[in-house]
């Protein structure tokens, strides 16, 4: 395997749309490595002129050009950052054109309109959310729970937790989550605090193999991680979904990303990446 | 203002990167207003095609073509897709062909690398982020705070908790947080439990108007709440903070992704967005 090749995510703000792109771009090249440099609140000449130094001191060093992932709002800053010895590709610049061709105007050319609290009240919501997911987590309350707009249920660590703050802190939407536990199975119906709520109930479920790896990891050696506990909690959790007629997800090879994106899509759920 | 023009994001996937590109060169024009459409997980000709019908639809009801953001990997697909009655602005093909040509490779054309938990390693480290972050909120647990990366100190509700998930489930960053209290400005000193771990402490501080805002919302008519209460707070926990030399980050105008950014940015934290 040759040796990785260095990758810059250069942007005038927070580089994260820069960095989730280009790592999308990248991970389409299995057979190469990269090495990752992110650059970011590069918002003037002199940084610009900087980071060329930077570029082309890696460029010398390694013997071929870097790749740059860039995302440059202001075009004069965007050219010179074009003039590195490296592969630049600008995420902005790109669309910019089409777009104002298309909607027959100039874009502002401001920077930092994305990730930032431009528009407070949307930002306060999300973050709202967020206080929503940590209080409502893991069944903690079960106030307000009339504004939760999705409600995950499902057994202990099959990933209703990540899910939960993932939907409030990407999207901005008000989940609860709810453990289902032997003492439910034992009464063979849900928690009776989810019981009103039933239209917004989503279930989790897993492989109780991979659900026994991670219980496994968090508390070895115990009763709760056997294969044979596992598949219990798994097997009651999923019939008592089915009688519940509640619609059921399986997060074994999905990433929060995935579970988040289809639990949306599913409940027909409009939502807005921030 | 004229009627919001409708915006598909169109992805073979979860969709989350064409949404954030798409919603930053959006944010560029700010007199319009845009109607929101995700389509995720459209990865066969036959859903491509229900789209297209989907768009041209919106194309006849709103007499104009809509603006299509999308991110398919399948070149086929992609092509199909092109020919909506849309302006089509695929954020994936448009860089492939130039990286193919510098890396002198093809690239594998398969969907679902990103966002996907292809490195089942690097996926559970995250997940144990995120559980890092929840065990180490709010100063809950001193356990394995060793291991933190970076521990962030504040006055109640300056922004430490979304903080420290959004490092964890955007950057599989190990962040934990700890309030400092009016018995920590009357012992004048740090909590005790993170002075061994001063390296990795950074401060978050606030305007006092803006939090007294934020209190208000929470605990409304508290004496938690008070400019008065929020004053003292905020300038004991900055004398604090100088006073042990600790970098202090003002969140009054930063949202979490400008918060995370600039304190792994400062902190010399390499990073990977996922």
């Amino acid at each position: 395997m040759p040796d990785p090749r260095t990758v810059f995510f250069v942007s005038d703000r927070t580089g994260i749309t820069a960095e989730m792109l280009g790592n999308s771009l990248l991970s389409q090249f299995e057979d190469f490595k990269f090495q990752r440099v992110t650059m970011p609140y590069v918002d003037t000449p002199e940084k610009i002129e900087s980071v060329l130094r930077r570029i082309d001191d890696v460029a010398t060093r390694e013997g071929r050009r870097p790749l740059v992932f860039s995302s440059i709002v202001e075009e004069s800053m965007s050219a010179q950052l074009g003039h590195a010895n490296a592969l630049v590709l600008d995420l902005f610049q790109v669309f910019i054109a089409p777009l104002e061709s298309e909607l027959n105007a100039k874009s502002s050319h401001a920077a930092g309109r994305s990730h930032g609290i431009a528009n407070s009240h949307e930002y306060f919501s999300r973050i709202e959310a967020v206080n929503f997911a940590l209080a409502h987590d893991d069944g903690a309350s079960t106030r307000d729970l009339a504004k939760a707009q999705i409600i995950l249920v499902g057994v202990s660590r099959c990933g209703k937790t990540p899910t939960t703050l993932y939907l409030a802190l990407q999207f901005g939407i008000r989940a609860a989550n709810f453990p289902l536990t032997p003492d439910d199975f034992a009464d063979k119906t849900l928690p009776a605090s989810v019981l009103p709520h039933r239209d917004r109930l989503v279930g989790l479920t897993i492989n109780p193999e991979r659900l026994k790896q991670i219980r496994g990891e968090r508390r070895p050696g115990s009763k709760y991680a056997t294969l044979e506990n596992c598949d219990y909690e798994v097997r009651e959790a999923e019939q008592m979904m089915q009688r519940e007629s509640i619609t059921v997800l399986d997060t074994t090879t999905k990433s929060i990303e995935e579970i988040a994106t289809t639990l949306l899509h599913r409940a027909g759920l409009q939502r807005h990446a921030y």
